[in-house]
């Protein structure tokens, strides 16, 4: 009775761990497939960017939460090549904290920006730019360049409704998708790099002071 | 030497035959996985809602030609039993006949959207309402009902930065994955239902004439 008893709570143990072990290692069928819901609660994520910090956090706000938004996070800080980010309005902070954190670590960050939502008060553009990082913006100004995905080491396609603003994070209702199926993955960067390309600066003429045609 | 040729001739047939198939069948490594990327050129879709219709189609816009937007027409007509859509913004009228068409045909249509973007010039939500569809709304002013989904018989998934405005669909640029994956069509299945029970009118007090907390 007693090597069966122990028995039982071995095998108890060990489906306890493997169902641990599938959760960490993200263990499904085939790739990477996540949902993310938002409004995100507002959490301490300060552990995601001093993943190696001597202290905690002494902030107020929760801490060792996982919510919507450290997951998108962790997402993005997962990149250790390449980042391509083609974004509507980029205002959050702490997003744009990412993206100068994953730059100064050497990952090649490329972002493809709206013309418009670029120069609105807070817009986290101008930082990246001053910072060195590769902006371009969508050319015409009778198109929005409307796209809300990443794509991390080429492999990794974060995409959904939500813009990176706050409103978006702590207030929308709002959705984001995290896949690595390369059926889906690839088209996302086929587009990145077709907008990467008809925006680049060196093939359009400066306007005329006029303004041009578009104005 | 003739066998040889003629066998040569039949390979070649099969495989151009076998190619075509998987093409027409959508068949490709499990569920359907489709990228859409917008703006899509303007054509005539008049045969996605005639079938069988006798007449073809005498306006002047391209026909027979198969774009972004016939696509995602194609998907939500292909609704049976139910739509469930959330929509930040809907003044799309193709768009709009096809949801109406749908409910005319008995598909069990309900639509949750943004409280101020239902009222706007053009919206397509009040017309809904009159042809007798559920529409509920975020009922916080305070918040965006920002997401723009779809599911069709709640088995395959419309998801992406589209909203369903002219503009989207032929000016900006836009992403739409339709997918029948069910480990990301379930999550969105669910967040359209905790959407819908949330914004149900009926456990929400009207508001009083001062206009309430959130005004």
């Amino acid at each position: 009775m007693k090597v069966l008893g122990l028995g039982a709570v071995a095998f108890a143990l060990g489906v306890e761990w493997l169902d641990w072990l599938k959760r960490r290692l993200r263990v499904s069928r085939g790739p990477l497939k996540e949902v993310l819901f938002f409004p995100s609660p507002h959490v301490c994520v300060e552990h995601l960017f001093t993943r190696h910090g001597r202290f905690p956090c002494a902030c107020p706000l929760p801490h060792g939460v996982e919510t919507s938004f450290s997951r998108l996070l962790e997402h993005l800080l997962s990149a250790c090549r390449s980042l391509d980010l083609c974004v509507f309005s980029f205002s959050h902070m702490e997003l744009s904290r990412a993206i100068l954190l994953l730059h100064k670590q050497g990952v090649i960050v490329r972002v493809v920006t709206d013309r418009d939502y670029m120069t609105i008060t807070g817009s986290q553009i101008g930082t990246l730019r001053k910072a060195g990082i590769c902006v371009r913006h969508e050319m015409s100004s009778a198109v929005h360049m409307h796209h809300k995905f990443a794509l991390v080491d080429g492999k990794k396609l974060i995409t959904g409704s939500l813009n990176w603003t706050l409103t978006a994070v702590q207030s929308n209702k709002e959705n984001v998708m995290v896949t690595e199926e390369p059926e889906l993955v690839q088209p996302y960067q086929q587009e990145f790099q077709k907008l990467w390309e008809a925006n680049d600066p060196a093939n359009h003429k400066p306007q005329t002071t006029n303004g041009g045609l578009n104005r």
